[in-house]
């Protein structure tokens, strides 16, 4: 399976497809047909099928797909049944918070390393994760098997930190840094722009009435 | 004009040649054709006179814009000539890193409230800025004209705030909680969504190799 070949709005869904599974499984649902899937999540069966059919052939003809199998066969696709390590690069308000970030955990990620290029924040300790130079990238991406970076730089150091990560072998890389970053192709990048939904917002403001 | 029929390229695109006006200014330079832009943003000239003429008329033909009169229109346009006040409501990890987020005052965003349901944390100060208790938006939103609310509560809570703010009289919010929202069609919501951005980077990790 290539993973270039499979649209992004597939990806998306298939987590979609995921959650409502769960949510299925706990009211104690064994089955579920393409068709009341897709009504429950507004989609035509025709889609769910479409998605499925890039990862397989999941279900029956007639008797709909089996809760449990699809749910695991799921997980194992989108990478939900491993746990990731991760680590951050630039410990200032938006880095120290990513530390602290509950949500991580939702997503089997795990905060193994941080990182920051003033001396005076390298040696303390956030949560319990020890703030380290820049310098130990590599070494430590490697050692403590890091497979996601995140990026929370200013936007005239990310370039530079990007580059360090993608040497020391990291492929996806969340992106909070306002600027685009030019990464090979093998890389994936996910930039969460706060100044795009900022500078939208204060449009609106000013154009609603 | 009506905003509705602004497309959203179109306004993300005035934010860049507006960006590439000051660019243009600061080196002392006084007059740029669309192709000129054009060629610096890597868009055709037609784009570029499209995207101006859902605004009016600027610029004369051979003679191309006059840098000054595009860069103060395009303020007017965009709202970079006045100061909004924001609210943020849910002062957790992610609440309390916005309150410190140096990034708003470049949009000339100024937080002026910040609300919790909390009551352990009612009555702190963040930064310079005291958390009021969430039943008290409707006169804070009031009395200190906040136009853009950014709600960073937990999910089960958002629905409910965003209520709050609606009736409040605010109609942009920058929503960070991991739902979407219901708000009338009046309402412009931009989501910044953690979860997904995680979920995609988690999908490819495990599919790169």
């Amino acid at each position: 399976m290539n993973k270039k070949k499979v649209p992004q709005g597939t990806i998306s869904r298939l987590f979609e497809y995921l959650r409502e599974l769960k949510n299925l499984s706990i009211i104690n649902i064994r089955t579920v047909s393409s068709s009341e899937l897709g009504e429950r999540l507004n989609l035509s069966d025709a889609q769910i099928r479409k998605d499925l059919g890039y990862f397989g052939s999941f279900g029956t003809s007639g008797a709909g797909y089996n809760i449990e199998e699809l749910k695991k066969a799921l997980e194992k696709i989108l990478g939900k049944d491993k746990a990731w390590n991760i680590c951050i690069v630039g410990i200032g308000h938006l880095g120290s918070a990513l530390l602290g970030y509950p949500g991580f955990k939702d997503h089997n990620l795990y905060v193994a390393a941080a990182f920051d290029s003033d001396l005076k924040k390298v040696g303390r300790t956030v949560g319990n994760i020890i703030i380290e130079p820049i310098e130990k990238i590599k070494s430590i991406v490697s050692s403590k098997r890091i497979s996601i970076a995140i990026i929370a730089t200013p936007a005239n150091t990310a370039q530079k930190v990007a580059n360090d990560l993608i040497t020391s072998g990291i492929e996806c890389i969340m992106n909070f840094a306002p600027i685009k970053l030019d990464v090979p192709e093998n890389v994936k990048v996910e930039d969460v722009d706060l100044s795009h939904a900022l500078e939208n917002l204060t449009y609106f403001a000013n154009n609603e009435k």
